[in-house]
């Protein structure tokens, strides 16, 4: 892996979710790069460009995974 | 990370996929268990219990995060 870029769009439930998920990355692989769409829209023509459709998405080489852990009502209920 | 399982249905191209992404993962965290439900349907109560929805899915420490790639025709057009 020389490249990962995560996608997301600031749903707080989601980045604390997501967070396990870098987490569990392979640090050897160097940082991930946190890209907040809605904060940085100037990039949202780049993440577009590789093919990211939706957000949270984990962008790994090139290779787009898009991540549906939109927030439950009970995740909510609990944050 | 003590336990991450990854649980999927076969689908070829999805496989092909999503091993960019287990081989991401933390390898100090030991092995990802993969589970096929196809294959394995004894399993599949586990995977519901654990809050599974949709495949592939990976869990991570009881924290399941779907991963939305069905395969694209374009995908299958060049598998």
């Amino acid at each position: 892996m020389s490249k990962a870029i995560f996608y997301h769009a600031g749903c707080p439930v989601c980045a604390q979710a997501e967070h396990g998920l870098l987490q569990a990355l392979n640090a050897s692989a160097g940082p991930i790069e946190v890209v907040h769409l809605v904060q940085e829209p100037s990039r949202l023509a780049e993440a577009d460009a590789i093919g990211v459709k939706t957000v949270p998405a984990l962008v790994l080489d090139g290779q787009v995974f898009h991540i549906n852990f939109g927030a439950s009502l009970d995740d909510l209920k609990h944050a």
